[in-house]
């Protein structure tokens, strides 16, 4: 069953079975790697390769090693998938013009499948020393730890929440844009949850940072992985108290509150729209579709 | 204004103002420490200090260095708060007793403030050295990241993303317990959200992995931050396609299906309850208040 990609975010689609009982059981693992069945993703650094809709798998080259590999799961006939790790690959968290072409292409189980593997591909190649003692680390339990040679600390893959959202006052929602977008793109607002933070807390405290607003009736809308490197992004509609802007100049570049009309004609790309709205694989479009389907 | 800490989980009360410009702002950070009314937060090792409701705040002593600490932000009087940096503390991941009492003692401010601090603490205890080569790290940012003084790299305090959740079946939910909980203690499952995933991936795959049930109509209730070492818990319910339990022995002990009935009674703590019910602390209690306050 394929999934229209027009009706989720990127990355975000029901996925593989990660078969996590396998990642400790060395005897599985190994028989997984073993198996004739066996792919593994292929990656250009950390882009994707596609062959149309799909990601580009390979056999296992002999002489390859379980322990330079992530296993991803087992994919729907079975076969054991796995993702090679590499050192000295760009930063995950750099722009990846690559990808967003990919995002067009790939089936939407697809691209959930590679965000997950990028992530953790680009996890290992910047956590080869320990954070606790500064000796190296080796990855273990099928790639989703790593385990430091020196101290025995173990350490795992992070993934970093994200709040983005919506603030809504009177029938408009606030849209703002950072310098780096391209031209008249707008999006929802957004910033990382903090230790000691609440989902709630945080997106009162960004949008308050950020646009100056005080926000009551905060709800959760969807959630999104997304791999640069490896955010989840949580995305909310809140309540405004008031429409006076006090903009953080540092964070975006401008914001303003944009009625229903106008986030349909951004939605549909029409020319004379008051923004250009972001693309299908960003849960901030999602959020503004949720949005606008529940106005008159 | 207090906060009746038997209406909200555990370190979840909107908090401080973290005042994130400051910390960016050297002038402005120095200036906050040196302020006349600057305190910080006193701690035992990561555990609590408290006077009554309140957590235990002492002037900043002469001769300390704002590099030492993490800038809390300013308390509701306009006073800069701080807490020292640490290290040879215990591992924030540990049993932490003193939190358990401390948490029936504190105002629900001032636990979210401690839990917060506690998070950050440790966090800074357990990455001297750099993941990406190895290097020594240094705070900065008033205590809000680290960098490392080799290769650069700059390193922000993990949030831990978990699911926890009451799948239903007509009228029951499903509670668990692992072998570590105290005798007749049931509790919703939970587990880590991994990269490449969404919350309510999540919450299918570690309900189908702990206890081989399906779910549909996965929805959000709340979140808590849970300071040991630095979680964020994501509560939800989902429906499940039947009752058949197939329990991950090296997860959970034992798990069953229990109705309104039973589950209030575990809330009121009466002896004949099916079992004993989370701590008002344990987002999980506030799971089951949630459900049952929906039954008829």
């Amino acid at each position: 069953m394929r999934i229209d990609r027009a009706r989720l975010p990127g990355f975000a689609a029901a996925g593989i079975d990660r078969c996590d009982q396998v990642r400790s059981d060395p005897e599985a693992l190994a028989a997984a790697f073993a198996d004739p069945q066996a792919r593994r993703m292929r990656l250009d650094g950390l882009d994707p390769m596609t062959d149309g809709p799909e990601l580009v798998r390979e056999p296992i080259p002999a002489g390859a090693r379980a322990a330079d590999h992530v296993l991803l799961g087992k994919e729907a006939d079975g076969s054991p998938l796995f993702v090679e790790l590499r050192s000295g690959i760009p930063h995950g968290g750099a722009f990846a013009p690559r990808v967003w072409e990919a995002a067009t292409e790939l089936d939407a189980r697809e691209l959930a499948l590679y965000g997950g593997a990028r992530s953790l591909v680009d996890w290992h190649a910047r956590h080869g020393f320990c954070a606790v003692c500064g000796g190296a680390t080796m990855p273990a339990k099928g790639g989703w730890s790593r385990r430091c040679g020196g101290c025995g600390a173990e350490h795992f893959p992070r993934v970093d929440p994200v709040v983005i959202m919506l603030a809504e006052y009177q029938g408009r929602v606030l849209v703002g844009r950072q310098t780096r977008f391209p031209p008249r793109r707008y999006s929802a607002l957004a910033g990382f949850i903090e230790p000691g933070e609440t989902i709630e807390g945080a997106v009162a405290r960004e949008l308050y940072e950020e646009a100056g607003i005080e926000v009551t009736d905060i709800g959760y809308v969807m959630s999104q992985p997304w791999p640069f490197p490896s955010s989840l992004m949580i995305a909310c509609t809140a309540q405004a108290r008031d429409d006076r802007l006090t903009l953080d100049l540092t964070e975006l570049e401008d914001a303003f509150w944009v009625d229903a009309a106008g986030v349909r004609a951004a939605l549909d790309g029409e020319e004379d729209a008051p923004f250009k709205a972001p693309p299908t694989m960003a849960v901030a479009r999602h959020l503004l579709l949720h949005w606008v389907e529940r106005q008159g």
